[in-house]
């Protein structure tokens, strides 16, 4: 777990899309992004207050997140003169770059000496238990996708904002670095020991109040062959009793392989729901969440109608027109 | 890859069934097991010629396999003895123990100053990639369960013997521990990090001639809740071009899952189909393996007539009653 509130770390990003963690931050957790730690040169900008360590210490921050990504896969010695200072002001750091925090000596040695925690979200934190399958109280949606980067992290997200803003209890589970990063707490999925997979999703969605939802992140797409192993552990660790599939219209193939075409989304909703079942036989599809980025407004409502009309259940693109209608499809379970 | 031939260290085994992962040598590649090294009280006898470390040497063995389950997690003084001596003999060590051969200080420093190779076939020793879902040559089979532990092993050795009788070109393909020490090679797939896990199926069964069939050990079940994603990997990164139902009509429940009801035949034909068809669409379901254990002869073979009556495919009992049926069931693919 990640002590929040954070300083965002922005280095020398070298545009906004670089910065898309930090990004992810400010839109969806603001009350954890005290202000923003900028280096020369750099060229994004969360509109956030720039903050000296010292002025980010002051203002309550107790971590630095490190929001953009680095270039060539090393942490540069720039960045490094940052961070060491930052452990030594008695800030943990925070990372969910492919190279590891762990892996460099000068800050394992600083944060040693400090007391300081490294978060290197990519890598568990957590010795997780073999799922026993036993029925949770509280209730559980999970996102799941016809292909990978879909959506679901955005869909589980703004259907979490939209429930807390009508009063409604939930949690966005993250199994993903970003999601972790953004919320300070979760698994990453990907990195977890085959057998323990669906007990790490168990244990992050443990027993709830009857009326708390845990939104579950969602992770690859059963029909993607790469990844649908991890998916397969979501469904039956998450016990879902809601799942909204998450589709991106535009794709002309499944993401990294060229020879697979995506699945219909009658498809995903079948075989999702049917697998859901073996661990909850209550579960529902709710709705369809439609990422609809590469369409044109009047394209992508008349998509989202076409899919209501044909499939019988709500669709909407929940963070271009809100989530309203896949939360309300939720108040009948 | 374990050097074959083995000598099998049956220790200090209280009974033959303590020595199993030795008798699965024994049954399944005779050709790798040279003799047995058992110590004063063993009980198990694989009736396998006794031999020294220095006997074992001259007829040839390379390994030392340890074919026995240790006492309380502990590899005791008497057995470092042994292991030791056989380092230093130029034999290279195998476990598939629970506690590690290379957590065990001694035996890493004489490994490495004899040059030997300590194999924990518990632990992946290859940076597998991921999964790329492209088509290979060959054919593949894939024994998919109701349940754990209802045979998938058998019933992959017990067809690859009969095929290879019959001058069939097969390859048994292990995922787990017990296979790896039986055939010296293969993933074990429940110790794989997430991402890696199909392609670390892929990575066991590549391209091969047209007429060879990779013969595939499963794990778990898509309806074990706690296991469901291994499966899964297995389904899509095997690519099968086969699938055989394993079944054990006796459980009252999922292993380790009291609240959880086996599926029927039925239902785990059709949703590995389904799913095993996203990676090879000409996929086939081509028979039942029941494993009759429990019960009697006459019995057995009723259920077994019942299964391939009701389901209209081959069913059999292959370790009790050959494999021929699900063999001959091949030739039509």
């Amino acid at each position: 777990m990640i002590k929040t509130p954070y300083l965002l770390f922005l280095g020398d990003a070298p545009d906004q899309l670089a910065a898309k963690v930090a990004q992810g931050i400010k839109d969806w957790r603001p009350e954890f992004a005290v202000g923003q730690f900028r280096m020369d040169g750099c060229k994004a900008d969360m509109g956030l207050p720039d903050m000296t360590l010292e002025e980010a210490k002051a203002a309550g921050a107790k971590t630095l997140v490190i929001g953009v990504a680095n270039r060539g896969g090393v942490i540069s010695q720039a960045w490094k003169k940052v961070l060491v200072t930052a452990l030594e002001e008695g800030f943990d750091l925070a990372s969910g770059l492919h190279n590891l925090l762990q892996d460099e000596e000068d800050l394992v040695a600083v944060a040693k000496a400090t007391g300081q925690d490294l978060h290197d979200v990519r890598v568990p934190e957590v010795d997780y238990p073999i799922a026993n399958g036993k029925k949770r109280t509280g209730k559980r949606l999970l996102a799941v996708g016809t292909d990978c980067s879909v959506g679901k992290m955005y869909t589980a997200l703004c259907m979490e904002k939209e429930m807390r803003e009508r009063g409604m209890k939930a949690s966005f589970r993250a199994t993903g670095q970003t999601g972790i990063l953004i919320t300070g707490d979760g698994v990453p999925l990907d990195a977890v020991i085959a057998d323990f997979m669906a007990g790490s999703v168990e244990y992050i969605t443990p027993d709830n109040d009857a009326d708390h939802w845990d939104i579950i992140e969602g992770q690859g797409s059963l029909f993607h062959v790469s990844y649908s192993g991890v998916t397969m552990a979501l469904i039956h660790g998450g016990q879902p009793d809601a799942l909204v599939v998450c589709h991106e219209p535009t794709r002309d193939h499944m993401r990294g392989l060229p020879d697979y075409q995506l699945p219909t989304l009658e498809a995903v909703r079948d075989m999702a729901l049917s697998l859901a079942k073996v661990a909850n036989p209550a579960c529902q599809v709710v709705g369809y969440s439609i990422n609809t980025q590469n369409m044109p407004e009047d394209e992508a409502r008349a998509y989202c109608a076409k899919v209501e009309a044909e499939l019988g259940l709500p669709a909407t693109d929940p963070f271009r027109f809100g989530a309203g209608k896949l939360v309300d499809a939720l108040d009948a379970i």
